[in-house]
């Protein structure tokens, strides 16, 4: 592998975080720009392309100390045609030719890939993962994403749905409305939002809890309450936790069982709960999986936090 | 890749099926002999390579004619240690170095993988898996089995088991028991055995049905009787596929997120049904999955029949 440096892209919602990286995935430098959707892709890759050159200068590197460049956007992706075929989350984009008008832009190669994915392949290279050859990524934020990688590679699927893990669906009938449009999905159970829902339905219940309290002053209550009131002994956020982990170890299994990993990694902002979380999703996991694939896996916490995205990105650009 | 021939070998409960394979895939000539698990993995390998020598002799082939050996077997095996761990129906084995025992004894080169992956690699190579980069097997017949090939290579996974699609927990409480010590799995609702048990428990139910008669007479009904049943409009039938392509569906579907295939590959006696089968299923299958999933996705009946496995362990042979 040439030893040179490569650009790690993560274009987000609200933010585009962009790093210089080395091809042993150090990061020399990294910064963010503002997300502006307005002006379309072209704009976007426009405001993307002079600020890397800008960063360039200031740091007094050149064209030719970097191999190419690694994208990853939230949506529907295809790394093989580079193209993005649906970002619902930064302007609505549709079969944008990413990888092609950010090369003519910049002048570099450019691969593109899923965000959750390459948040998985980061943590793979340099975060918790440990360059585990078989293992499962969950990210449990505002809502649930996933990547896998096997046989040592991260899986690309056939039209840039793969790893959807979040839409599993986990509740037959009945469950909550999902953004996708279906019901009884994953995320809609297990991100933060669905622990949240969880715990207001309890709420509504009539429930005691020490959450009403919280709820009545803010008008909302959060993930976090959750777990500090379930680690206080409130009954109603052991439930909700209870079922979090219930639903969350079953869809895991059923992953670990068709994955067979070494590795399980837990990121977002629900994984700060830490061994809270850990200790009753591996209790729940064990009794859903089989005893041979529950001996290989061990559970750990995502490591890199917000660089897991541009650190991934950098690999798929060496790749 | 070299243009020589390879063996393949399937190792049953009851037959050991041997072939052997030209390099892009052709079968020049198929035998079997009787898997006697009396004596251990030592003479079951002198069985295979006294057998190999001799069809060799028979066809005036040569040792130099062949590659190597691939050989698929029922149980948790390790590919890259060429460890068979553990084996229920060959006698219950444990930790066999068939790699190792079998090279030695034949002079080949000798891979080794669980049998329901090889029938998806042969599937894939030379059957309705049409080379499908990312594709799902599953083989619905005592049990369920199941294979899976993503980023255009068969899985391999951590320990041995990977892809035990059969071991899905779809009944998370009160599921029948399962032969691995678990209840719920997919493989005691959607293999013959489980459409066998759903209609006896509706026929001592007390439900009205045409398989009534033949369980009166027989003893026992049979998957195929519940399908012909079903044909007739039986209403009980009928419910049984209806529950049974229901929770196949639903297992499917959370596979395809994860794996976003091109192909789903049915094989085994119950997809002798065919459309009577998959119709239904594709319906199920749709109501759970992503749009853009399910839009990538084809259904088709696996094509090789007996022949997938070995012509799968020729493909391990040579790649």
């Amino acid at each position: 592998m040439e030893q040179k440096n490569v650009i790690g892209i993560d274009i987000g919602g609200t933010t585009v975080k962009l790093a210089f990286v080395t091809y042993n995935g150090e990061i020399i430098h990294k910064w963010e720009i503002p997300t502006v959707s307005e002006g379309g892709p072209e704009k976007m890759v426009q405001d993307i392309a002079t600020s890397i050159a800008n960063e360039q200068r200031k740091l007094e590197l050149s064209f030719d100390d970097f191999k190419g460049i690694g994208v990853g956007a939230p949506g529907y992706i295809s790394l093989q045609e580079g193209i993005v075929y649906e970002a619902v989350n930064i302007g609505g984009w549709r079969d944008v030719p990413l990888s092609k008008l950010l090369g003519e832009a910049t002048g570099y190669n450019v691969r593109i890939e899923n965000d959750a994915n390459l948040a998985a392949l980061g943590e793979y290279w340099k975060g918790a993962g440990d360059k585990a050859d078989n293992l499962l990524a969950y990210t449990l934020g505002t809502g649930v994403g996933g990547g896998i990688i096997a046989n040592g590679e991260l899986l690309h699927g056939a039209n840039g749905t793969v790893a959807e893990l979040g839409h599993m669906t986990v509740i037959a009938e009945g469950g909550r409305n999902c953004n996708c449009g279906r019901t009884g999905c994953l995320e809609t159970e297990a991100s933060a939002t669905g622990i949240v829902r969880s715990a207001i339905d309890g709420i509504e219940k009539g429930r005691t809890t020490s959450l009403k309290a919280i709820y009545d002053e803010n008008g909302k209550v959060s993930a976090k309450d959750v777990f500090e009131a379930a680690a206080e002994g409130d009954k109603l956020a052991e439930d909700v936790l209870d079922h979090v982990t219930t639903v969350l170890g079953l869809a895991i299994s059923n992953m670990a069982i068709a994955i067979n990993p070494s590795k399980i990694v837990i990121g977002g902002g629900v994984s700060k709960a830490g061994d809270q979380l850990l200790d009753p999703l591996r209790t729940k996991f064990d009794t859903y999986t089989l005893q041979r694939t529950g001996a290989a896996v061990e559970f750990v916490i995502a490591s890199l936090g917000n660089d897991a995205g541009v650190i991934g990105a950098a690999y798929l650009a060496l790749h």
